[in-house]
């Protein structure tokens, strides 16, 4: 399929690699940097317009990979004649913030891209919603040639899953830079966690979290607990800490 | 090496599969719960006592994996006519608890262990201690045999450690398992998730957690913030998002 892209970020640049890899054509890139979109259209070897007015009108997928916040401002000068497919990658906002256009949807990645980062895109989550079934089909086979891990959802669904996303992967990759942070402080090398870091994680998704919790909230060791915070002099990480510890002991004392 | 072991849960359970694999023998094992000892002793075939004042008193290492709470017990009843070296395996314990023992000091593993999940015990993290150097070195020349990865720590640094592994272990796992409850209630597949969390870890671990970071908190994006604020019912999961959101906003706004 011939797709055009807005926006030159880690969705976009993800999106665009996946497509070259599952021989979709990209017709065009545009950025509200131009120096980003040049640089996007030549690690692509494709065009580049230098405002969203100039897009081509024949692609039949238009991606829009901008941050949340820009999509209006995308919308504003986006040319209402095109007859393709207009879609958003956002998990957060809603599909009907497109409802100017003739067909519309949502094509959302649930995974963490960065630029730098290769990324199986087989298995790559897409959650994908449609104005219609027709305008669904169309995405899904945009999708599939992608990666074979399509799912169907509606925009409150895809907000609730990407509430989950913030907390399973946000958060938790927080918590290792809080716990990277506290080491460094304390003369202690990152890396000698990488070993527990990787197995808490394959143990939680190979068998459940629940289950699979260990340490002293969960044993209700008060006295190391006690200690624990006698050993953490920033507020911030010891709020987290006592919220973190309170959370687990009630979920094991229910 | 000859060992006698103290406990019977998941961490005397991996320390003696670990040294069977390593070729060290078990002259002996006990535990509170006469029962345990005795599926211990027929797992790994070897003997058990009934109380720990009829521990062998010929062992190279005596090695008390109780939880932190009870290592006094332990002791309490501990032959001290014993010629061996006695450890525990503690993050959050000073080596000192153990001072009434000839020789001594700990035996550190830093990681999750449960019965049930196996384990590569060349990789295994051991942190270790000796009250003198001819302790410490035979400690290391028992914990060579099982792991390539052993590191010396002082008492003070190892619950630092332990602080650490809290952080980056136990509380990662309990957010894993926050994100399951809420999509389970919201009627989506905890699975979903899966791809983005194995490289929500992986990246973190091989740049780093900082540049890692991605998401709403990150891009200071308080629309999606409210949004998802609204969508979170439980209050304890709310505080959590919202100390957490503050906490990766503080770290990128400085």
């Amino acid at each position: 399929m011939h797709i055009s892209i807005i926006g030159s970020g880690n969705v976009a640049w993800h999106i665009a690699k996946a497509s070259i890899v599952a021989k979709h054509v990209i017709d065009c890139v545009t950025s509200k940097t131009i120096a980003n979109a040049q640089l996007f259209a030549q690690t692509y070897n494709t065009q580049y317009v230098e405002t969203i007015k100039k897009l081509p009108l024949n692609s039949d997928i238009y991606i829009i990979a901008v941050s949340d916040n820009a999509i209006n401002d995308v919308l504003k000068d986006f040319p209402l004649q095109v007859n393709g497919i207009v879609v958003h990658t956002s998990g957060a906002t809603d599909i009907e913030i497109l409802s100017k256009q003739k067909q519309y949807g949502v094509l959302y990645p649930c995974q963490t891209l960065s630029k730098a980062t290769e990324i199986d895109y087989r298995n790559l989550p897409f959650f994908i919603e449609g104005n219609n079934e027709s305008t669904l089909q169309k995405i899904e086979e945009f999708a599939k040639r992608i990666s074979t891990n399509i799912s169907y959802a509606n925009s409150l669904q895809r907000r609730k899953l990407h509430v989950a996303a913030v907390v399973a992967s946000n958060f938790t990759n927080h918590l290792l830079l809080l716990a990277q942070q506290y080491m460094t402080q304390n003369g202690l090398d990152f890396k000698m966690l990488k070993p527990l870091i990787e197995q808490t994680i394959s143990k939680a998704l190979q068998t459940d979290p629940f289950s699979a919790q260990t340490g002293p909230a969960r044993r209700h060791d008060t006295k190391t607990i006690d200690a624990h915070q006698k050993l953490i002099d920033d507020n911030n990480l010891l709020k987290i800490y006592q919220l973190l510890t309170n959370s687990i002991e009630k979920t094991y004392n229910k």
